[in-house]
């Protein structure tokens, strides 16, 4: 059973209200909870030592990581952080250096992006330490960009570069907060998800909760650093554009935008986020799935080559 | 270390915003984020294999439990629970019948208090199954009811039985929503708590932080069935008040409430809430430190005698 199974036998029938605006499935979820008043958005997620950082890992980067993961879902749907939420699970003996150091690097991203800690619980754990962060933010004003709005003709962008993120930057990578708040409100996204499985699968999510296709450009695909590194040094490293197609864990805005848009987009944006790429890598097209176009022609490429958790 | 000084040194400097009426430190945190609107409650809390329940744990009773608890949080603060999310973090070879079944045993609880489960993350662990569930709710008019408000001369009330409930009740209590909203919309208690980690330990919380002290008469003290068995059967086993007074788990409301007011809310309460037992068992004092009567005489107990997540 893979990850996409197990969520879809979960989400199948859970207990709604007459409040909940969108449920399980997108990045966050909405809810109006609050009458007249802009709608809510909510994340929750955990990571835990041994599957998502490695027991020597800096106190301050597992922190930091626990939180950026949720404010970069709540990027993807072109939200403002508003507070959050933290269960810290410990095994027995507690060292109190290093749980401060692992708040250190939480607090330091919260007051980055004015988020408040409004408390949270402690817990045991009987090996693993585990750190569960739930967020809270507000929607944009015209509601929360989702992954099921892309339109065929639609410009394909993503942020930043690709693969090899376990190298090092998925422990300290800076959400894209910032940019999706500018962006969502100036340029409405038809679609926008946070890239964490890779660009091939998170890809392929944004395009089939849309009821549409993809093509990419294999010259377009901004390959990191490490990626290219790592396939120049390991010959048994997966080439580098493997690895920005289907390495996880770069957290990365994918989305797709109205093209008439597009180039004044990414004139904005560059001088508006000089440090962060922004790169035109395909378009929204009708027909299902998922197309890589190279020198040698266009191929399809499967949504099985992403990162699954369980596997 | 203790899990107090560990959530006091945690939660010394977290970040806030000028939103937050409430942070770290009481049942639930509260919020002002929609100005004009009624505050928000919001709570997290994880439960784990091994620790929370024994791995051949009824798998309903997990979901159950791992829901119940903030929902117990957010009656201590008087709330109404409006929605929750979950993130499920599983060993390698996820049982998808056993999920299903975590997940009916949360769904039928959120149905019964009309929560919306609006979402949530699976992840994986390394080997024991976790279960973390934020949830979000509205607070009374008037602010949610804290554990700081207790005035001399209060009423002492506790609802339920104590102790024993690992015995099989810390997996299926009813958390006190409907009694809370009853209680804190008729009778505005001064101060309130959910009692989890034992009526010793957390009278002398809601206490302190009141600036207060308490009598509390052992002849009052609702001792649970479980408790008296347990003391009966093994004679190791702790005396049943003791049990009473220091097992964890409970997930009672105990309160503190103008002594004006005591008789009638007895009469009232228990005509609204017939299978809910509630005991007057003692009252707020000026001098610090909680105090127990007994036939041969006041005696003071030590918060140490509660249970400690960590000892």
């Amino acid at each position: 059973m893979t990850e996409h199974d197990l969520i879809k036998l979960l989400t199948r029938r859970l207990p709604g209200n007459d409040r909940v605006v969108l449920g399980a499935g997108d990045d966050c979820a909405e809810t109006a909870i609050l009458p007249g008043s802009r709608t809510l958005l909510l994340k929750t997620d955990a990571i835990v030592e041994g599957v998502h950082f490695e027991p020597d890992a800096p106190p301050e980067k597992i922190g930091h990581k626990a939180l950026a993961r949720c404010l970069s879902d709540l990027a993807a749907m072109g939200g403002r952080p508003e507070c959050a939420l933290v269960t810290l699970g410990l095994p027995a003996v507690p060292d109190p250096v290093k749980i401060q150091r692992i708040y250190d690097g939480l607090n330091a991203l919260a007051e980055r992006y004015e988020v408040a800690v409004v408390g949270g619980e402690t817990t045991r754990t009987p090996r693993s330490l585990l750190l569960s962060v739930a967020v809270l933010g507000y929607a944009p004003g015209d509601g929360g960009v989702r992954r099921s709005g892309a339109c065929v003709g639609d410009a394909l962008f993503v942020t930043g570069s690709l693969g090899g993120s376990l190298a090092g930057r998925h422990l300290d990578f800076e959400p894209r907060v910032a940019e999706a708040l500018w962006l969502t409100e100036r340029f409405r996204p038809h679609a926008m998800i946070d890239i964490s499985d890779g660009l091939a699968r998170d890809l392929t999510r944004l395009a089939s909760a849309s009821g549409v296709g993809a093509l990419i450009d294999a010259d377009f695909i901004p390959v990191s650093r490490p990626a290219r590194e790592r396939a120049r040094r390991r010959t048994a490293a997966k080439p580098p554009l493997t690895a920005a197609l289907t390495d996880g864990e770069d957290y990365e805005l994918l989305f797709a935008l109205k093209r008439e848009d597009a180039v004044t987009l990414k004139d904005h944006w560059n001088r508006r986020f000089p440090a962060t790429p922004l790169s035109l890598i395909g378009r929204i097209e009708a027909a299902e799935g998922l197309r890589l176009k190279r020198n040698a022609g266009v191929s399809a490429i499967g949504e099985l080559d992403g990162y699954d958790h369980f596997s």
